[in-house]
This record gives structure tokens, C-alpha cells and sequence, in this order.
């Protein structure tokens, strides 16, 4: 089951994304392009984005992560963002480092699956306990225990389409849908990141 | 609707990957393996991989490809193969490079719409104009016209891992399935590179 986009939602930043950051670009976002734009091209890549953003572990954002964060933004499909879109986009990065420094309780720069359980039901998802354990295991490959800001991202991204591809499909709101062969890959595909 | 498993899937080298190329490394695999692994660590990673890997757009192979190869021989989660995970990897790509030739007729290192749609109808799938032509413009952004090879192999995999998950719900083989909210979420996410 998932929650009431009235209620559950209020606090998730993905869905206000399209909406805010618009308009020309503060000083502070035009000091922030000017160094991440290291060839002075005027527009950033997900490479030069990936170069600029350090996770609580002292590790560079997942490509993944970039390449996921440019391709929202990016409108005209070049596969660079300009000043403009940029401006939405350090909106967007730093309502999700709130988001996950509020759930980061001992500030150790990752979450645990107490922590995401959390994220999640104040997001308004009522998951099973073994779907969050599933989550963190997906993220933390090799011991199955935490999570980064990156890959909270990626995850809640993706959390977001597919439950907006779900809710499209789920007209009666029951939680359960049908759905035939081609639909579904075509959900998956185009929601993969 | 999708193929019959036992007749439309038989060239398909998806199925096939986990059971060939056991044994001892062969002399050609252990010279590919040394120039791959460039920093004799007995172990290739998937950037090691990418560096070797080009394709007929005289690219490297995608970020994503790479990682998604190594993951599917990566037994013990290490990040890294072994030579025998290499050797196995060796023949899995070179079968699909054969597949790839064998639809771009014209030589070209990249295949359009009407040659994915017979690669696809050949390996067992019926899918619409509409999703073929959905397929080529998620891989090609910017034109919408073609497909490497690297895209291809990605795309294959995600499209076995989906059909997989999608018949083992499908028990009638109805083309149709009924699915929760968080059934959904665990394939979508589980199956995406």
C-alpha cells in the first residue's frame, strides 16, 4: 500500500522539483556553476556534476547518481545542464541532503535500515520490513547494511516513478493492478535508471 | 504477449550465459585477460573491462553495460572477475556481438528500428511498432534512429530479467499479470541496471 498524496507526500522532494528554483540564478548558485563548470563551457555535464558532490563518505556521487540528476533537468536532451537548470538542480540536491541529514541521526553520513524505514513511512510508504531490508541490500552489495546520500537519491527517484506509473495504473487506489506484457516492460524500461 | 520458452528463446543468449564456458581459461582468454586486467591484480573491474571494449561506433561500451556484465559474473560481489568469471563473460559477449552482427546487415555498428524489431520478433517477442520505436529513442536521445551494441546487450538483459520476473507471475501464461504496489516496486527495482 502507498500513502495519501495529500498527506503522506507533503515532504518529499521529488515531487516538488518541477516547481521551484526558477527564475534567474542567485550569487551563491552562480559561484557554485562557475567551479563546477571547469571547462567554461557554459553548460554541465554529469562528470563535472559528479566532480563537485562528495558523499558523507567521502566518496564522489555514483555516476548513476549524476547521470540520473543531469537527465531530469536536462531538457533540451543535450545531455547538459546550463545555468538555469542548474539552479533548479542544487535546489532539488540540497532539499534531498535535508531530507537525508534528518534521517542520518548519528551523522555518520550513511543510513541504516532503521533510518530508512523511517524515511520512508514519514515519505508515506508503508513497506514491509524485508522490502527495506531488500533496499539496503540492493545499495550495500557487500554487507547489506547502509546506505548513501547518492544512492538515497537514485532510490528515491526511482521510488517515485514507479509509484507514479503504479497509481496511473491503479485507478480505484486498491494497491493492486493488472497489467499486460508490453505495459509492464515499458514501465520498467522507461523508469530504469 | 511473449514467445514460447522452448521454441522463440532458442537463439537468445541470455538463457545460455550461466552454463558455458566452464574450465580452464583457454590460451586466447588468458591473453585477453592480461591486457585487460592492466594492473595485474588477477581481478578486472568494470572499468578495466570498458578500456577493452569498443564498439562500432568506435566508442567504449557504456558505463552502465560494463558494470551491468561484470555484475552478472561477479559471483562473490567482489566488484571484480577472475579469470574464470572472465572466461565465461568472454563467450557470453562474444555471442552476443554474433547476434548484433547478424541484424546490422549493412555494417554499419548500430542497428535502426526495422532490424531491432526482427532481432526481437526472431528471439520469441511480439511487441508493437510503438515499443520497438520506444525502445530506439531511449537509446538514441538526441535522434531516435539507432541502437549500438552495447545498448543492445543491456537492453536484451533487461528485457530477459523483466520477462523472467513477469512469467514467474504469470502462471497461465495469459500475457497478463496482477501485481501489488510493493511486488511492483521489488522487481522494478530489482531488475534495473
Amino acid at each position: 500500500m502507498y500513502g495519501n498524496p495529500g498527506s503522506g507526500y507533503q515532504g518529499y522532494p521529488g515531487g516538488a522539483a518541477p516547481g521551484y528554483g526558477q527564475g534567474a540564478a542567485t550569487p551563491d548558485v552562480q559561484q557554485w556553476f562557475n567551479t563546477v563548470d571547469k571547462d567554461r563551457s557554459g553548460q554541465i555535464n554529469w562528470q563535472e556534476l559528479q566532480s563537485a558532490l562528495i558523499n558523507g563518505q567521502g566518496k564522489n556521487f555514483s555516476d548513476v547518481a549524476c547521470k540520473l540528476m543531469i537527465g531530469m533537468f536536462d531538457r533540451d536532451k543535450t545531455g547538459t545542464i546550463d545555468i538555469n537548470e542548474f539552479q533548479q538542480l542544487f535546489a532539488y540536491i540540497n532539499q534531498w541532503l535535508a531530507v537525508f541529514k534528518n534521517y542520518d541521526r548519528d551523522q555518520s553520513g550513511h543510513i541504516e535500515e532503521p533510518e530508512l524505514a523511517q524515511a520512508l513511512q514519514q515519505m508515506g510508504f508503508k513497506f514491509s520490513p524485508d522490502f527495506v531490508k531488500f533496499l539496503i541490500a540492493k545499495s550495500d552489495l557487500q554487507n547489506h547494511k547502509q546506505m548513501s546520500v547518492d544512492q538515497f537519491i537514485v532510490l528515491c527517484v526511482q521510488i517515485q516513478r514507479f509509484t507514479e506509473a503504479f497509481r496511473s495504473r491503479d485507478s480505484e487506489m486498491k494497491g493492486v493492478i493488472t497489467i499486460g506484457f508490453e505495459d509492464f516492460l515499458s514501465v520498467a524500461i522507461n523508469c530504469s535508471t
